[in-house]
């Protein structure tokens, strides 16, 4: 099994963190999205997303790091990391999506890009674009985390696909300067996680390709 | 069981699909995402994504689409929209979240209104960003559905959730007055499934709160 995946991508993340709770070795094989090898044409003939992480398992090449995550769940059960139950379940997606739809999306690199180099718009809106999302889906998720309550993870007492998104949220948004006070619950929760080896192993520094 | 739904939000729509392809009848709770009804403080505290849809049912109140069809499919299996074979759902999952992750939420109205209300860019950059991002998701849709054929939908010979996702999201760039002249195999399942009488149920002009 191969990640293609990039140390500094949120969604590169997401799976490693899967995979190492898992316990699962994948060969790292680094896709350098600043020098946009995602969008090389023999890389987009293997993932037509054209993104990082990609998985390769067998005959399987699938992009998309939710789905990669559901994924190891239907073929590596243990530990699951979306449950079977359907209101335990619908409670994890939910947060999931806020992360993966609400937040992530609109403030990726390609995003960034855009705004700066074919819009112009100034470094200073560009990230007040960033803090303008992050404020406003980090206050979402803070609210569910405040309606369902939660212990060291987000929901229940082991890691879940929420806390696999919130976790790499959380660095990128501090990576960008956000102030993340307002959000104590989700705060604890990614503390919580990086006493974990798994998170730990999954982290950007900890990766080959990683550079300061 | 309640959808606040708007009839425009191609997120609505999406569970309208899922709903009418189960034969769930939900009462629809209009919400004018136009006139931010969505942001309105009673709406947020049931629903803290502050967006439509969200599903009521019992004691839960859940928001974000795909959160909402996988609880669907959970508590309403038959016929089912997420396959349970690992691949099959892979597939699915991946093709979905090209829509759900890489175009739609970039696209959608609170991102529109950002760039034209805060950032000051014209109707005609507006258009352009709109556009590039459905292309290039468009584009990968398109590759995927050439790597694993398709007869009458996207996968296999019944609707899925990716399905689900598409109809919105091509009506939508319809709207938006996108050339999809290079999706063939997208398009010639969107003509389909715009045969079949629940997709026809779920569509904006069927719904109460529509307006030309």
């Amino acid at each position: 099994m191969q990640l293609y995946s990039f140390f500094n991508s949120s969604t590169s993340y997401r799976v490693r963190i899967a995979l190492a709770l898992k316990g699962l070795d994948a060969g790292i094989r680094p896709i350098n999205i600043r020098k946009l090898e995602h969008r090389a044409a023999a890389y987009m003939a293997m993932n037509p997303s054209g993104s990082v992480p990609m998985l390769h398992d067998g005959d399987l090449q699938l992009g998309q790091s939710l789905a990669i995550v559901d994924y190891l769940d239907a073929t590596h059960p243990e530990p699951r990391l979306i449950p079977r139950e359907a209101v335990a379940r619908a409670r994890v997606l939910e947060l999931s999506s806020v992360i993966a739809c609400d937040i992530h999306p609109v403030n990726n690199l390609r995003i960034l890009r855009y705004l700066t180099d074919v819009l112009g718009v100034t470094a200073e809106q560009k990230d007040a674009w960033y803090r303008h999302w992050v404020q406003d889906g980090m206050r979402a998720v803070e609210a569910l985390l405040e309606r369902y309550g939660h212990g060291d993870f987000c929901f229940g007492d082991a890691p879940t696909l929420a806390d696999v998104c919130l976790v790499p949220q959380i660095a990128n948004a501090q990576r960008m300067g956000c102030d993340m006070s307002a959000y104590p619950r989700a705060m604890a929760v990614h503390a919580h996680c990086g006493t974990i080896e798994a998170f730990q192993r999954a982290a950007p520094s900890a990766q080959p390709d990683y550079t300061a």
